[in-house]
């Protein structure tokens, strides 16, 4: 994306800023850094003042790269912690910000990478560090036009690993083996990388997190696949269940229930529209099929640079250090399907990629999403 | 393993407890909970109190699964946020908690997790909060047999990958082609997963973390493969740098350095030496040969659950929250290389997983190590 774009973007953090009254953000979440300056990576910080101001402090082995890829107005390499400390001190007297607040990633810092960034020896003590998360999360929200056509993209290459993975389902094959399709078949379809498969089979598509292992499938059970490749810089999310030969009728009519509930969830999927309201149209049908105990989880979230960041479902969001979001606006990205229906012995689930459009939602993860043979 | 491996190893840490004035471990950190239970996975937590009795909370959709695969005392299942928060409420007061001090994972919570766990509905206003980072780690830092056989699989499951990674080096293939090989292999060779493969080319072999894009391999350039498979839940570390056809004699000299380096270090890893022995080894002998400004990062740390884990050497330790480890006992799985040495335009890095044994070091990834073709 052209300079400008994040010029742009900083120029909107920086009347956030103002109207917090945080005079600097430091951050070190790679996808608030790839967002503000067009690089993010690990062991590095952006530091940004209120007048637009911002400052780079990255290893030493990384800076010429940086440098091809990022806007800033100043960088420093460091070779080590103790110089990284030094180099964030740097910057704030290079800021003159003695005192004030500093805005912090409260739901990505850990306490001792907290501690570093606020070492007595890299923060003026006179300022007070305050949760910077809200406002690049709402910065990120509303995806501008190249935003939107690099998840197109990504979603073109979800549905490549969709494709490989479905391919890869047959007894006997274990749930790793199918992740493994999956996930080269994305890294071949243009994906730098993607975030954890989740490939669940038999019992163990009623989990939460169906994180794949070495069980072997069995005819007759159900496999749920869930990829999130990663083209660009930017992610989507795509889940299907899929059965190992014909599906009993038990497992034909939960899906065809999920399915009628994720309809009704993307159908409102249109600016204006609120989480909750998301939520709860995904959930009252499954609720009206029976289900309502069988749900788990938040069923919508933004997808963006993080295949899973705000929006959030307002619960969700306060406990995961968000707020609520408010009505969605057009060109805002987000996952439906998030949630399962977990019967006990097993579970179905189907989620796609969705762009809030102004007048109506475009899926942008397109699969087939049948349940049996034939598919 | 067995129940009482698991039984055993929380013993252990009552001990740790008893030791520091801490009362109750409360615990969300996957491979910590794993290590105490047998079982470790998002969005749950594990409570151990003093006298050794453990309690788990996960989600409902969860809970026969982990009834199978962990050994604890008591369990809940939750629906939500708010039903977590009182799960942990409830064992504080099952376990008669009501002061005294209880330890968190500073090392892994964020700000907004630690929130919800120390939540004025969750940890009695009685209870400080304490660093448990450190119990955990020195209890995992030493293997229990069942542990390095566990590790010696996943080397052997990272040399199948290393070799599919190789491969697939060649003019035009993009790094992520590269890396699709390797996780691939290693997922057939018996892997439940990996860590981020790190997959570098050309003028990325320079930087401190290559994870991989899209660039494409061209001849004459180095390309570094890192990659870190999971195998019954333990992991292994290899990283060899390969040319795309004939290294230059630059590339061939700094390429034996290195191998000369990592040598010294692995000869001297025998119980008794300080993981700061262990660095001072590797770095001297690429200082000596000229580069000594041109290495970054900690050259050595442990592996085990994780494929980076304690012990660090000091300087990394202290940053990140871990304490500076005693002189290495036998059975300690550590990764020799895991710095580079980083000329500018390109670097060089070869990584083993060793285990320390009583009279000398065994090299568990063994695959070839040579740059160049032939190999």
């Amino acid at each position: 994306m052209a300079r400008d774009v994040h010029a742009a973007r900083v120029k909107r953090a920086c009347r956030l800023m103002g109207e917090q009254g945080i005079d600097a953000l430091l951050l070190a979440k790679p996808a608030n850094m790839f967002y503000l300056t067009g690089d993010g990576r690990l062991c590095s910080f952006v530091m940004v003042s209120r007048e637009g101001e911002v400052a780079m402090g990255v290893p030493t082995t990384d800076v010429e790269d940086v440098r091809r890829l990022a806007r800033f107005d100043h960088i420093v390499g460091f070779e080590n912690e103790i110089m990284m400390i030094h180099a964030i001190s740097h910057f704030f007297g290079q800021f003159g910000i003695k005192s004030g607040r500093v805005g912090l990633e409260y739901t990505f810092l850990t306490q001792a990478m907290k501690g570093m960034l606020t070492h007595p020896h890299a923060k003026p003590e006179g300022v007070a560090e305050v949760d910077g998360t809200r406002i690049m999360s709402s910065l990120r929200m509303v995806k501008e036009e190249g935003e939107v056509a690099r998840i197109r993209a990504s979603a073109r290459v979800a549905a490549e690993g969709m494709r490989a993975g479905v391919a890869a389902v047959r007894a006997g094959a274990t749930e790793s083996m199918v992740a493994a399709e999956a996930e080269r078949a994305m890294r071949r379809a243009g994906a730098e990388g993607f975030w954890r498969s989740y490939v669940s089979s038999g019992p163990r598509t009623n989990l939460a997190h169906g994180v794949a292992t070495t069980r072997r499938l069995r005819r007759g059970e159900l496999v749920m696949i869930d990829i999130h490749p990663v083209v660009d810089g930017y992610s989507a999310d795509i889940c299907r269940t899929v059965c190992v030969g014909p599906p009993s009728d038990a497992q034909r009519t939960a899906h065809a229930l999920y399915l009628r509930a994720q309809r009704a969830a993307v159908e409102k999927a249109r600016a204006g529209v609120t989480m909750d309201e998301l939520e709860e149209a995904l959930q009252g049908v499954i609720g009206e099929g029976g289900h309502a105990d069988h749900v788990f989880g938040p069923p919508v979230h933004g997808v963006g640079i993080e295949f899973e960041e705000a929006p959030l479902p307002s619960g969700h969001a306060f406990f995961h250090g968000e707020e609520e979001a408010p009505p969605l606006a057009a060109n805002t990205v987000i996952a439906v399907g998030n949630c399962g229906l977990y019967t006990g012995p097993w579970g179905v689930r189907v989620e796609d990629t969705v762009l809030i459009g102004p007048r109506g939602p475009t899926v942008l993860t397109r699969f087939p999403r049948a349940l049996g043979p034939g598919r």
